[in-house]
């Protein structure tokens, strides 16, 4: 089994979706819609006073945005146990979302047996 | 500010709990309690045939610990915003819990700003 796992830091975020729990969660499910995922369930969490945790569950595991708006900085976790889907190809809808002007960007294989 | 991150592929787990919900999300909030983060909010899935997927939303961020019980596998992220708090010191309550034969263990540091 592989599971393919994307963790992106994205710096210098201008949007003010960083905050928006709705539309983070928006830019997850299009996430989701960009590689054929299919959502399973779903938390987000609201911080105060700004920060925002989005958690969309797939069947293909999970995609997570946390985000504090004060450093305009959003951490973004993707991952997905169907080898098919790419989760850099997914990352292309929260990164045109979050309109960020550095992206530091890591993808690995993870859980890998012989 | 500075954002510790913990990413730790378990294998060989002997533990049934890899299929136990309420057990998954117990390890998470003894993870949480070993450093002192807080809970903020939750939520869990259960895979059919077999599988989970367990998230616990801390005012520090978050840990998620999802499972391939037909692998032996659980992964685990753990992401605390609070650089007082050491995940790894959070993560030995989930691997006493889960009993793997082999740990693959990669801390990093996330998202600093000058």
């Amino acid at each position: 089994m592989k599971i393919r796992h994307l963790l992106a830091d994205l710096h210098g975020c201008t949007a003010p979706l960083l905050d928006d729990v709705d539309a983070l969660l928006g830019l997850l499910r299009a996430a989701a819609a960009n590689v054929g995922a299919h959502e399973y369930g779903r938390t987000t969490a609201r911080y105060v006073p700004h920060g925002v945790t989005a958690v969309l569950i797939l069947a293909e595991s999970h995609m997570i945005v946390s985000t504090w708006p004060e450093h305009r900085l959003a951490l973004v976790e993707i991952l997905l146990c169907n080898e098919d889907m790419d989760p850099e190809e997914a990352f292309g809808a929260i990164r045109e979302g979050l309109v960020p002007d550095h992206v530091e960007l890591h993808q690995t294989v993870r859980g890998i047996h012989p």
